[in-house]
């Protein structure tokens, strides 16, 4: 049985072989039947986590009865057989932990989630919550398998002993966060110049701010740095990511999320997003704010469910309040401007988002809110599901 | 045998579903095993074009008496499938034509290339040659969908009467390239001015040319625009996507190609990108020269084959000559400088690249060639062989 599932592998990187036979250069990778990750237990997990620069483990819960849940299993085990294939010859081992049979093994490692993915690297821990497709899962191990801290310009070595133990605590810091934050440093005068950082100086730079922060006391602790790290690093306009889409997803701001759906390579979604990074500019200070920014073109398998789900058009950009754990919704009608709304005016709806006037419960009692109850899409209103099939057909022709 | 398989699809898609079941949002599609895709035919093609606002077939080589292409073949067929499922209420068709049973159909539709997946919009034929997985073809659909030209800025309307003759030209000429290259149109006179955009003129932007080109001539009829075009399509820097990337790889220049690596994310790989623009704006009329841009974040999954193919480190960015027949390559070398090359430097590069002083074949020559022997990486040297070697140890750890 299990020889069959290797071969169906395949198909997860399938490709017009047909037509490129001719030249040479791109071949996707096809699953060559080998079995490459291991089953961990007492006897093994020691010496598989001398053996490689990362060990990756994923913590499953043991083989389930229900054949569908059995196949999702088995397709699990060949997206990290395709992925240890392709990064065969990177020094990463891959394995499976089974919540029961490997209880103890589990508990010494720290694993605690079961159906996460875990990372070793040297004494460190790191989980992946990304989308887990060969694809993601080769890139974010590609990123972790690089130094945490990256160089800006390579005069470094003239001066690295000298600063070698300032630099100690920024490196270690940065270990923490690998890869889901990026550490750069320098050690030339000319790039510290451009970039405005003084000497034993760290500077934070949050997504799509112009400016950067400047995390307070000299010298710097590890601690010091991680602390401050951790407190900002909600920033207040994120990009939702595959390579951590569910953590994203889960660190909610109260059980809601504000959203705005904006494709970057369309001129109004372009235009868009220069408003939201306005606004988030204006509001860099607020904790209360952090807007989830969706580029659909990341996402095409999800764009419809996105859509049927939210009831929007997602050829348009949108922004709107997602409750999580129902996905009710509420969206800003911009349909009947001719113009997006400026960055004021989308201020002020985030005020009404945040003081509560604008909710995702407020669907059924939009008649008792006399002040412009024309003003939001709410997804349960009947009006607004004649509204959308209307536009689908002038969209979709 | 036709159930099994299509269960197995829900692998194509499998997520860290676990995790996140507390929250709802983000649903990616697990295929449903309801049939979709139909086996077109004499009786039914006529229908299915009349039905559809849009039809998708793929053409296809009649199923193969070897078990492994037979898997292939079937695997694609699940990648049309979920295709199909995600896009349910887009009012697409999709179909499978056999090469051998379904001859007259192919004739008559005009579908030439077996592998290759037609899409048919209203009187036209979109041939998609990009990477066949789920995300890149529905990404495709969606963009087939819509209108050929975008408008910018809404104001259209009040004008939309008077340019309607002139601007027939123009949107016909946009259907002949949909969804390759984007068409842009605007009744708005601010636009207009803020472009430089003089009425009834067409400008065409080449990717990363901050100045547009005036299509000559005027009035301009459709024959003149899609000329034009069609000419000047080949762009001096060209990034190389999921969507297109068998099209771009087979249009190579006299079996080479010049590649370029380099993620945009990456902090030396920006600067690298820099300068490759840098060095296409100052040679951008030069009709023989066209460099290939990969970013290697966009293609995780080839990562690996390239960096083993053309032995080569893609944690740093990369310029080098590719034979596309029997992907023989030769790089620049950058290893040692502790900065990147000049515009300048790249461009004597190219030059010796474009008059064959640089070229693939001269790898066991290069003793012969006294002038500066070191300077050039060839992937035969053994010497190579163990600086990669080298350079992975100290890059991985």
């Amino acid at each position: 049985m299990q020889h069959m599932w290797l071969s169906l592998l395949s198909g997860l990187c399938l490709h017009l072989v047909f037509l490129c036979s001719a030249e040479e250069g791109l071949e996707f990778p096809n699953f060559d039947g080998k079995d490459r990750v291991m089953d961990i237990n007492e006897r093994n997990y020691k010496k598989a986590l001398k053996r490689y620069d990362l060990l990756c483990l994923f913590y499953h819960e043991p083989l389930p009865a229900n054949k569908g849940l059995q196949k999702r299993f088995q397709m699990t085990e060949l997206v990290l057989e395709l992925t240890a294939q392709v990064l065969e010859n990177k020094d990463i081992g891959f394995g499976m932990v089974d919540s029961q049979k490997d209880v103890k093994v589990a508990r010494k490692l720290g694993l605690e989630e079961v159906g996460s993915l875990y990372v070793f690297k040297d004494d460190r821990v790191i989980e992946f919550d990304g989308e887990l497709s060969a694809d993601t899962l080769v890139e974010f191990l590609l990123d972790v398998l690089e130094d945490p801290v990256e160089m800006i310009n390579n005069a470094m070595e003239v001066r690295f002993s000298i600063k070698l133990i300032y630099f100690k605590a920024f490196q270690e810091a940065s270990e923490r966060f690998q890869p889901y934050i990026k550490f750069f440093a320098t050690f030339d005068k000319s790039v510290a110049k451009h970039l405005s950082l003084k000497m034993n100086e760290v500077n934070f730079y949050e997504p799509f701010m112009e400016e950067p922060a400047i995390v307070p006391g000299r010298p710097l602790s590890e601690i010091d740095i991680v602390e401050y790290v951790t407190q900002h690093r909600r920033a207040t306009l994120r990009k939702l990511r595959a390579e951590n889409i569910f953590e994203t997803w889960e660190d909610d701001m109260d059980g809601i999320h504000i959203v705005a759906f904006a494709e970057e390579e369309d001129p109004d979604g372009y235009e868009f997003l220069e408003i939201l990074k306005d606004v988030a500019r204006d509001n860099t200070n607020n904790p209360e704010l952090s807007i989830v920014w969706i580029d659909p073109d990341d996402f095409p398998l999800l764009t419809t469910y996105w859509e049927k789900t939210f009831k929007l058009d997602l050829f348009r950009p949108q922004i709107g309040v997602v409750n999580v754990t129902d996905a009710d919704s509420v969206w800003l009608d911009m349909s009947n401007d001719e113009d997006l709304p400026t960055a004021e005016e989308l201020e002020d709806w985030i005020e009404d988002v945040l003081s509560g006037r604008v909710n995702t419960e407020d669907d059924d009692e939009s008649a008792d809110e006399p002040e412009n109850p024309d003003s939001y899409i709410t997804e349960d209103s009947d009006e607004i599901h004649d509204l959308d099939e209307g536009d689908n057909d002038d969209n979709y022709n």
